[in-house]
């Protein structure tokens, strides 16, 4: 175990009718000028809309809406909502919404008391140091951004996605109702399921030793996650299981999880740029890269993968060969996002091999500070080229 | 899972080395003159006290020392820190040991500000709404204080114990070395290894269904504090293996395995009054509680207690007979305890069956507003007699 800092300050209001508690929520965090802030049309037809905006209306919060957040939030928006708090006076953000919506939501937040161009917190030329707080209405269990200190927009002006990871940007409050999801389709469900499973997995597979205690919390939730997937897209209205995804999108991405250890995160980079080809979903990418990923991978520890194996899968430990037992469990996990409906394969999605090697040079590129691409092993182009062949 | 509202805000630094940071990081929260309140002399023998203290006159801070908390907090010490820190402008707690130390903390952090008597806060006549800023080093991973809500305080005068869980006492701050823990003697060692066992156990027995991720994630801690617990006895100077108790002593009680659910809490309540006769330590009573409380109720659930011994002990399911498998996790159970120097039965510890229906009055007493004594199964005066001569 590696020393850790942690902290994560966000409250979670969680269940059934909780969203009518957002506008006294709002009044007890100091807020009185509002930005609502949302992405399409969505929220309007499932009634969240309605909810929250009733809530507000009757704390007496002045509202001021701005929609149209898409998914990989723009800047060009996020520089409408810095303009529309400052000149309204707005103390405090709402994001109703998923990921997009909350990133896109944390960047307003961070822009409007700061001088210069919110553009240059995620470009590392500054930091912030303050926030107008922002709070979450969660619709999407995926992102995780409802408890975390993350945030990834893009910058229209030449398409660079880029991350800002700080502790002023922990949203104050989230309210996490489990109901608001019934309405998401089956697709974009299972792209939720991917994407917090594959926290999990970024998190799980690291190089530090004597990590039992995250080792086993990683283990619980990708165990939850994947034993109530087929519930929640069966049955869409199931309350039980829709709420344990919904917590287990948080808890995989709260930072617990990663208390102690260094996890990898390869494949969230490798991802990223499948996304800016083809517009596939992040969910869906993952559950393409993440096995062949681990096949490339999994010889440098064995153990490790047969660890994963046998206690999130419930393959039996080949005790003679482990390796067998590794290279089942990631079939197993392969056969998993199958069974979700996500594509795992390249040429489900249309990427072909003459591509690879522009995009492998595209991941190496998007790290140049770090120069590194992965921590469970460290990439160079030719190994994601060989990750990609991997994964046709 | 029901409805719940959660917060931690406890920063955690964790790992080897990291009591050098403690004077920096009371001066981030604006402490400029500190109370270093401690128990007894260990803190000085093993050398913690001598690093807290250089760090903190290294940052510039104007300490002022308050020692001498001794086990079960009293009133009298926490008027007398109280006093201290109004007259000498105090703006800062720090809380070096263990549980009691850091409830010590707690309770003068809320009564400097506050008019009235402290102790109105322990009975439930005032709420505390603010507190001076507290931060704690651990030395005892035992009670979870260091990042819990809660504070227990006995008042001399009469010796009631009461516990005050509210929001406002969450530590700013808890730095947590695993090195401070190699001189822990065995027997306290496993005393703190038994109390935040129990913490989950407490915890995991609830009434509530379709809790799955908080179930796993309570296996999950359980399975580290077991499969650690020998480690350390037998090499107390493991670094490795003390992180995971450490750590895990803090995710037993920092109440992310409490969303969702409702513990059950009579374990606790009855060992109180244990404590309370013959002073014998926390986490040994609950040793003897726990087991004989678990033969009391396994009926209620059987099913539960089957999983609790599958997925936390390892003993293979009786498809055909799941009771024998709860009856075989309740001996484990017991085994584990006696395995690492706990006493098992009341007659270890010298409290005889004469004084059995006394115990039990006073147990019903403790918690005379609520009325109730457990969650899982709510007890009544001859519940708690037939659970304490199963525990003789």
């Amino acid at each position: 175990m590696i020393n850790f800092d942690f902290k994560n300050p966000t409250r979670v209001i969680f269940g059934k009718g909780t969203i009518s508690q957002l506008g006294d929520t709002v009044k007890e965090f100091g807020g009185t000028k509002v930005l609502l802030h949302y992405g399409g049309g969505s929220i309007k037809s499932n009634g969240v809309y309605d909810v929250a905006k009733k809530s507000l209306d009757d704390a007496g919060l002045r509202v001021t809406e701005l929609g149209g957040v898409r998914p990989n939030p723009r800047l060009t928006l996020i520089h409408e909502g810095i303009e529309i708090c400052r000149s309204g006076g707005i103390n405090f953000i709402i994001a109703v919404g998923g990921g997009s919506v909350i990133d896109s939501a944390k960047a307003i937040g961070v822009g409007v008391p700061y001088d210069g161009e919110v553009w240059d917190f995620y470009t590392g030329k500054a930091l912030p140091a303050i926030t107008l707080p922002v709070a979450t209405v969660l619709t999407i269990p995926a992102a995780g951004s409802e408890v975390s200190f993350s945030s990834v927009v893009t910058n229209d002006d030449g398409a660079f996605k880029r991350p800002l990871d700080i502790n002023v940007i922990y949203p104050v409050f989230s309210i996490l109702d489990p109901e608001t999801t019934y309405s998401l389709p089956p697709y974009q469900t299972a792209c939720g399921i991917s994407d917090m499973l594959t926290h999990v997995i970024e998190r799980y597979f690291t190089r530090v030793s004597d990590v039992e205690l995250t080792d086993r919390l990683c283990e619980a939730t990708m165990k939850t996650i994947i034993s109530n997937a087929p519930v929640v897209l069966a049955d869409p209205k199931n309350y039980a299981a829709r709420s344990e995804i919904m917590w287990s999108g948080s808890i995989a991405h709260n930072n617990i999880l990663d208390t102690g250890r260094i996890g990898d995160w390869a494949s969230h980079m490798i991802e990223h740029e499948l996304s800016a080809i083809n517009d596939v979903a992040h969910g869906a990418g993952l559950a393409i890269i993440v096995p062949a990923w681990m096949r490339y991978v999994y010889k440098h520890d064995v153990e490790r993968f047969a660890q994963f194996a046998a206690r999130v899968l419930n393959i039996e430990q080949n005790f003679h060969n482990p390796e067998i037992t590794a290279l089942r469990g990631i079939d197993a996990l392969k056969a998993f996002f199958k069974s979700i409906g996500m594509p795992v394969s390249l040429s489900e999605i249309d990427i072909k091999e003459e591509s690879f090697k522009s995009i492998a040079e595209k991941v190496r590129k998007i790290d140049e500070d770090k120069g590194i691409v992965g921590n469970f092993v460290q990439l160079t182009e030719a190994d994601i080229v060989e990750i990609l062949k991997l994964a046709r």
